[in-house]
């Protein structure tokens, strides 16, 4: 990767570095298979928490934004005026959200999603005082056994509540789909549109998700529209699942050795509350670029421990970069990352303005 | 445990929710424990990361506390006045950090470790300059295969460095024991200690650590001090290893049913950036109190999937209060912690000072 050394040379370990050369790629390449296929792309914003990178997703050619939680949403609004489409890909409960919802409403175009009956409900509550109404999707479980409907005819039915209530408009179906699971999305998508619009109601968006199966999008034509998160930096899992290469991850962790206790380990001064325990079903907790001989094989909270087969040939000093199993998780961990820009050779200490947002 | 429940009902979800009353007593039983058997308490404050719960500590007779890192030592100074005595228990390596140490070292008694020649020469070249020597410990690996010198033997040959290194100060040994390490402590710390006074310099402090088996301290009668950390909350580590019960867990994650999906599921909107992905070697995320019959199977970012074996009964708006495995990590994710104190029937949202401090 083309991070300038000198910049990260200045930088105090441990450190979370972006390369905006590669994100850039990144996003060009997915927003280039869209265009291609005709999917709108709304990428998820949990990865790099950043409105400064929204915005060049947004002027790359998505049309929106999709956040999690309301206060990630409220951040992300504030930190740049080019995000004005927000989907909030999760149901909204309680008074308290609820209100902060309205008040985003009047700021941005918002949608949010719902499963069941009493979310529907409690949404209508608030927004049948406002004066337009709020968007709402059917999220959909075509397998991921998490939320969602788990029929088209569910799905069918809570359409029916959504375009009946008052202050909401049905506005479509959402599914975050099992890997590989495309043909389990057109199946059921295609169906539970059929039964909605059977009744009279139109169906005009059809959003899926995730960076895995991202460019095999085109698999279920049902779908409108398409939310990846981690695409826009990679990780570790991605490479590991032949999704991406080591050089298109934008996103490693700086870190120094302190202690070379024996011939074959090393600390370094990343622990979990860095790198994080995420596993994603991996083994080891990073990977040491330019170093397939080490393994990441234990993280306590402030130091990982690297063993090589041989001599690790590493000493107190040394730094290492490490991409990381998960780049959205790690991101979550610090208040700031440290962002190089190889088009005017500077790198920028940004503070991550959606970190921690979880209510 | 007696928090309010009318305070809980007041919060938004997720929170992180502190019973002060419960840290009282975790506070009170080991140094009740320690005085019993001469030992002094420096409690490592990754568990709270707040300045006044470190005053608490220290008003019950703690001689000072522990912080992994530089940056949590400066904020847990910056943050109370009666935090006057720090031993950061961490090779601080590279000029940036020494520098802050410098400027530390003017304002509190500070000692550090060390294990190898590598940081000692570093913290000499520092501190030579400065009015008072730097404390220094050796960090010795009795068996966790982290950090630290790996026999009695290298301890004492980095002791005399140490005690020879302009601008340092020889002041002990450190380790951080393997779980029921006390008798490898002993062995190895004794040897250490005689080969050290045998030339001429004094061993004045042996201190080891980690709650799981501090009521064992006394069991490694040459430790004179102990740095205990997650027993100020505990955990569900701590209750599965039979080290606590559910009502001496201080922490506790308050969370909102979002979706009941299946008759034996329900999703809770606390994910890994709230419960975190650590598993302590434990099966599932959590414990949820008062259901013995739930597990939290998995967990995504802001999600968590309840599991039941029978009807799960639950309902959408209801809210659940987690153990997590793993107090000390669960801090670190939020800017801010719920307070409650029986005391003066009062619910204060508290920042966690040294949240994220990485460096």
């Amino acid at each position: 990767m083309p991070v300038n050394e000198t910049f990260l040379h200045d930088l105090d370990t441990p450190a979370v570095v972006i390369d905006l050369d590669v994100v850039r790629a990144n996003i060009r390449t997915f927003q280039a298979y869209a265009d291609a296929h005709g999917i709108a792309v709304r990428p998820h914003i949990k990865t790099h928490k950043l409105p400064e990178v929204a915005a060049m997703q947004l002027a790359a050619g998505a049309i929106g934004i999709t956040c999690q939680k309301v206060s990630e949403a409220e951040a992300m609004v504030a930190g740049d005026a080019s995000i004005r489409d927000v989907l909030i890909t999760y149901n909204i409960v309680g008074g308290t959200k609820r209100a902060r919802l309205a008040a985003l409403a009047e700021k941005v175009t918002l949608s949010v999603v719902a499963d069941s009956a009493a979310v529907v409900d409690g949404l209508s509550k608030t927004f049948s005082g406002m004066p337009l109404p709020l968007s709402v999707l059917v999220e959909c479980d075509t397998g991921a056994n998490r939320c969602g409907v788990s029929s088209p005819a569910a799905a069918g039915a809570l359409a029916v509540r959504i375009a009946t209530a008052p202050g909401l408009r049905f506005a479509g179906l959402m599914t975050y789909p099992p890997a590989g699971g495309e043909a389990g999305v057109e199946r059921f998508m295609t169906e539970a549109k059929a039964l909605i619009e059977a009744r009279g109601i139109p169906v005009p968006t059809i959003t899926s998700g995730g960076t895995p199966t991202m460019m095999q999008a085109a698999d279920a034509p049902v779908v409108t529209e398409y939310r990846p998160g981690t695409y826009v930096y990679n990780d570790r899992s991605l490479v590991t699942r032949g999704v991406c290469r080591w050089e298109d991850c934008a996103l490693t962790v700086l870190a120094t050795v302190v202690s070379v206790p024996a011939e074959n380990r090393a600390i370094i001064d990343a622990g979990s509350k860095t790198l994080t325990s995420d596993l994603l079903g991996l083994t080891g907790y990073g990977h040491v670029l330019g170093r397939d001989d080490i393994a990441i094989d234990q993280l306590s909270e402030e130091h990982g421990r690297l063993i090589s087969a041989g001599p690790i040939d590493l000493a107190v000093g040394d730094r290492v970069r490490i991409v990381p199993n998960h780049a959205c998780v790690v991101t979550n961990m610090v208040d700031r990352v440290h962002v190089y820009d190889a088009d005017t050779t500077s790198m920028r200490s940004l503070p991550v303005a959606a970190r921690g947002r979880i209510v």
